[in-house]
């Protein structure tokens, strides 16, 4: 853990710079659009250790899997997230000497990211090694309201002498990711043009070819007042650069503007991009900072208008749940289905790929509480337009007739994962994307997705389960052997519960489905499963057959089994663990860690709570004690399914001890591991465990349903729910809930099972 | 499976040039002589497809390790073979033109590998694109007799044409391995010096700073009279070379002899070696061709005297074992405790590491039959001096107080492999340490070695037990979880069956050695117990508590189970495998493998092939029929264990069936891969099919226990083998055995359960 940023409701500010938490402020400090996004790289030249990271949605590079033995079935690559064109640098020289801080004295210095109005800022004296003194402010954002461009304000100050000042924007394609499996660089370099203010670069992946362009065009002024400059041009492969020198006195001001524009080939043709780029940077150039940065800000306050939660009485929840929520709307907007949010959005390298499980299990029910629709439905059309990829993908593993496995990570649908364990194993993936069709469902009551898009996947899931079970004659059951469950601290396992649980509720949640859409569109209904050559007869006895029969391993006791052989385990606790030992995924060889009971993220639990309307709270209960006992949280996305479980069996203190660890995992550094980026799919949890934890929030027969309860410390909170059509704005304060419907559309809500309804711009305030 | 070589008792042949087949019988023709060998590549240039290798015992790098993600515990570096200094090489020019037999028409070609003297030849006659014709002979080997030396022998005689023939003869250390990780050149140039008709180099390998030095010596003939030649000599970083030129007349032959050295700092100082490199081959040169040939040839004389197999009536059988028998001597000879028997020996550069369990569990029962004791106790030093290191490797996996977990690969007694499910979790390759100790002890008789050596290191085997065991609340018994076993299809499963017995049977053998030791020499027991720091009240009886309580699932019906689950899977037999699905390691990916019913090699049969007197031939009939219905035999491990058993179940059909994929698997390619190298350690197992199987001999009371069947194509077959002193030769045929013994020390024999005396150089026939 590492506490070195101030607490403040909006802004998340470093005060001091202390270049050993660079690489994590530069992390916790991203910027983004959902359309492109960068680590808080500085715009200087920084000698001192930086990772640097520019990131361009949906671009990606197929990187050669480096395995240490190859098996059967792998995927031939790992599809990287890109680092790709720097467009932030700004080469400055006083006086002919570089600015780098890592070379100068820095007298004061403070980096503010404010999470309002999505702004990047630092201001900082520093001392260069000839004693003279500058003041530099900087700030810039990449515009949510016209998500190709962005701007960086520079302006520098000398404080103890007249300068000549001279500044060298830059475009710099020349990048290369820090964990490329083999060294290659994986951009080609197409074109580049540079003419005085502006410069243009475009930029081609190897492999993929995706194009990137980018545009620069520069403004100066002079204390405020712009100027007139004649700028020096350079190029070389892949770098444009426009420099000019000013002389300016003591205390003067000179700044620069750079407007920059990031395009790439998802949206623009390879042959009209780089003039595209000329367009929109000089389009921008000429609206100016204040129109775009009053626009921007505009956005943002629309977000924060469906997203925002309020917590009074800890400052620190408080910042801590607003930076969560800040990333993911920067991370994904929901404006284009071929995107998805990736496990380190636009802050990192790591991990490659953009869509994990995540997106379903954790980032849906975020989007549905507090984005439209349209949102979380164009997460749903992701996976949908990779149908066809998923039933060649269980192709190549010996699946037939239309079986479709997800991969566990991926870009573009193909697998990119590479541990059998993992690739082949962790197949409760599949059980994730049923689950979010339900849940969207569930929410919006939106079942035309069923008839257009739902049923078709959820055939797809359902005839996979029903080739990859197989029937044990020792257990006159349906068993699933060979898996890895959430729990990725067990490998190779046999009828992990989870697992099981998930294949058997697809299959009948499958069933249902069909039954609506048959009643919905009888003709679209039949034109489908003659298209998927589906036997009625057939297929939907065999699926009611393994319904039910399926092996859910469970103790006499009620307690439901991890997996087969689970208490053959050592049965140890984590409060008898030795401290030294965490954690154990640090400590202990990775064949200890698998034998032994501890748990990183507890399956069956989240099995429990995806599933709760099926078991009683005495069941929960006793799972809960069980599990949560054996569990290390070792994983991000862990705690917060023990937060709602624990706010349920009415346990605030346990659900409040459990939420601190996912609230401020990133601005406090939980892991140390912070400077490669943000957890950025995990802070979906957060927000879940607030919500459906605290707050109680779940949808019933159409119904929002709300059982709050109010951590200790805090003195009221409030969020911003959106539920079928209507915009509610409920708060919780000294035993009384305050409602508001900030729409037009009426609502119904039971508030501890009592039904309210609220007309459109209504309020009500209820003691409870 | 590829059939081009032609049938003989004592030679390989391959007798047309077809480039395709070059590389498989580069590693079939390899020869090697204990301390250095080589694979069978041309000396003049090849630029058709080849994979040199030329590789010096002992000598490795390590390879800095290439993993999809790291898991706490990995092993930093695998442990490469080195592809070494080429001193084979010799350029021929004729007439200013290369000899190529890319760029040839190959008139005629006949290679052979003579396993009886251990020479490899060469002869061909090339046309030239000019139309010059001429014929070439060319034989070499590597001195058994004094292994720092070799010597290669080649002659070329223009038939159409007068020539002027230039040779090259040279050593190059400039060499790579083709599986290098990282593409890294693995060596250093130290030295080299050339003058004349002499040359030396002098190597060192990165990291693990291995000197080689190697020298070469040329000599020149005109039609088998020695000629004075001026060599003109060159040399570049890593590279020296001697060259000639010599017109001769149409029909004349010119022949070169090019004798060499190969010293390693294994056995010199790094100072000396490039002296004592000259020293060796300026002897080697001065004794001559013909005396090293004889002297080598008398030695392999005397290891046939000791090993040899002959068989009637099965031509290809009987190439097909003294093929086996051949490899094994070249690769290992038993001088040297520092060395193991790779399983590539010198033949290819796969897999890298110098041993595995392969050496305890097939390599010694041959060493044991065919060699004198101190091979197969140099063997079993081998494992003893890298107990630290082993004690180190298990503390390294969390264990304590001088638990040993021997390396699943290694070179120095460090572990090099690195796929968590076999680094970690093979660990029944424990087993086979303990089980080699007990099987040198009951054929030599030599308890002194449990006193000497043997205790300590099964004491360190048994605290290894004690620790990964855990008791079981569930079923009341000790468990062991979370392991791979000899059936390498199933991962990080619980209770394999194989590894749980060997567990136990550990722990009891080390408590009777402990009587034996204790007994033999209660002062030195009493300083080994003193030094390990063993409190004997304490552990003894914890490890007589695990022996007592041990889990070994078991059907009802007297079927030992692979491991917890394996009666979940679907209960499919191989004879029900669709043809175009195998070999499944091919065909099926990783998951379907691992959750199938199908076994790679079937370790409950070698549970039972070590411990069969622990069972009834009922049991052992049962078990046998179970499990080779369900053996798909993708190891060359496999087939051999289940020969022995099938001839003990006295199903000589099945038992030779079997036989047949083992003896020839690499002459016949049966796998398509022999060009990457032979499967030396898996040679021993074919061996050990025909004298445990056929001739089913055992070891009783310090009695030889033979139970002979003769398969019905042979007519018979003899063998040699050495007993606690005597040496005999055993033939069966037409239904009589002869034993001859061709040592002064008397042996008693028990021949289908009647006990026979045979006196020092005395004979016995028994019609049996």
């Amino acid at each position: 853990m590492k506490k070195y940023l101030k607490v403040d409701p909006w802004l998340i500010i470093e005060d001091n710079f202390n270049p050993d938490n660079h690489r994590s402020s530069e992390s916790i400090f991203s910027i983004g659009n959902g359309q492109f996004g960068q680590r808080a790289n500085f715009e200087e030249d920084y000698s001192g250790k930086t990772l640097q990271g520019t990131y361009v949605a949906g671009v990606y590079y197929p990187d050669k899997t480096k395995v240490g033995w190859w098996k059967n079935g792998y995927p031939e690559y790992f599809a990287k997230v890109l680092n790709s064109t720097n467009f932030t640098g700004i080469k400055v020289k006083i006086d002919g000497e570089s600015l780098d801080l890592s070379k100068c004295e820095v007298l004061s210095f403070t980096r503010v990211l404010n999470m309002k109005e999505g702004t990047l800022s630092r201001d900082f004296v520093a001392e260069m090694s000839s004693g003279k003194q500058v003041q530099v402010s900087a700030c810039r954002f990449l515009s949510m309201a016209k998500p190709e461009t962005g701007v960086i304000s520079y302006s520098i100050k000398p404080l103890n002498f007249d300068a000549e000042i001279e500044f060298t924007p830059y475009l710099d394609g020349n990048v290369v990711n820090q964990d490329a499996n083999w060294d290659e660089v994986f951009w080609k370099q197409i074109k580049h043009e540079v003419d005085g203010n502006e410069a243009y670069l475009q930029t081609q992946t190897k492999k993929t070819e995706f194009d990137v362009a980018n545009g620069m065009f520069v403004k100066s002024y002079l204390d405020n007042a712009e100027i007139n400059i004649t700028l020096e041009n350079s190029s070389k492969e892949g770098f444009v650069s426009a420099t000019y020198k000013q002389k300016i006195s003591k205390n003067s001001e000179l700044k620069i503007l750079k407007y920059i524009s990031v395009l790439s080939s998802l949206n623009h043709s390879r042959e009209s991009i780089l003039s595209d780029a000329k367009k929109v940077v000089r389009e921008a150039a000429a609206e100016g900072y204040d129109k775009m940065l009053a626009d921007h800000k505009q956005k943002w306050a629309s977000i924060w208008e469906h997203s925002d939660i309020i917590i009074e009485g800890d400052a620190e929840a408080q910042q801590g749940i607003r930076f969560n929520i800040f990333h993911l709307n920067q991370t994904y907007t929901g404006e284009d289905e071929r995107l998805n949010v990736g496990p380190k959005g636009f802050t990192g390298e790591k991990y490659g790929g953009a869509s994990y499980w995540d997106t379903e299990a954790y980032c849906i029910p975020f989007f549905l509480a507090t984005a439209p629709p349209r949102v979380s439905k164009n997460l749903l059309l992701y996976r949908y337009k990779q149908l066809d990829k998923a039933i060649e993908n269980g192709q190549k593993l010996g699946f037939t007739d239309g079986a479709a496995l997800f991969p566990m990570v991926t870009m573009n649908g193909e697998e990119c994962h590479n541990e059998w364990e993992i690739t082949f194993e962790e197949i409760h993936r599949n059980g994730a994307m049923s689950y979010a069709i339900y849940n969207y469902v569930l929410h919006t009551g939106d079942e035309g997705y069923l008839v257009d898009y739902g049923l078709e996947v959820l055939i797809a899931l359902s005839r996979f389960w029903a080739q990859r079970v197989n029937f044990s004659e020792e257990k006159k059951k349906y068993v699933i052997l060979g898996v890895t469950g959430p729990n990725e601290y067990e490998n190779n396992v046999n009828n992990n519960w989870y697992t099981n649980k998930i294949a058997q509720w697809t299959l009948k949640y499958t069933l249902e489905a069909v039954i609506k859409v048959k009643k919905a569109n009888q003709q679209k209904y039949s034109a489908l499963i003659q298209r998927l050559k589906l036997d009625e007869n057939k297929e939907y006895k065999f699926w009611n057959e393994i319904i039910s029969n399926m092996y859910l391993p469970e103790r006499e006791d009620g307690i439901f089994l991890q997996q087969d052989g689970y208490m053959d385990k050592e049965q140890l606790t984590v409060d008898k663990l030795d401290p030294k030992h965490r954690p154990i995924n640090q400590k202990w060889s990775w064949d200890r860690i698998l034998r032994s009971v501890f748990i990183k993220q507890a399956d069956v639990l989240q099995g429990i709570y995806f599933f709760e309307n099926e078991f009683s709270n005495e069941t929960i209960e006793k799972n809960f004690d069980f599990y949560e006992a054996r569990t290390v949280h070792e994983s991000s996305l862990s705690p917060c399914v023990h937060v709602v479980l624990a706010s349920k069996l009415q346990r605030m203190d346990k659900a409040y001890e459990l939420y601190l660890r996912t609230s401020r995992l990133d601005i406090d550094d939980y892991n140390h591991e912070v400077h490669e980026g943000l957890h950025i799919t995990s802070m979906a949890g957060t927000y879940m465990a607030i919500i459906e934890g605290f707050a109680g929030k779940r949808v019933s027969n159409g119904k929002l349903v709300l059982n709050p309860q109010i951590p200790e410390k805090w003195t009221s909170f409030t969020f911003k729910i959106l539920f079928r059509g209507s915009q509610l704005r409920i708060e919780f304060k000294g035993g009384v809930t305050n409602i508001e419907n900030e729409s037009e559309v009426p609502a119904t809500i039971i508030l501890k099972g009592k039904e309210y309804r609220i007309g459109g711009n209504d309020k009500i305030n209820i003691k409870i």
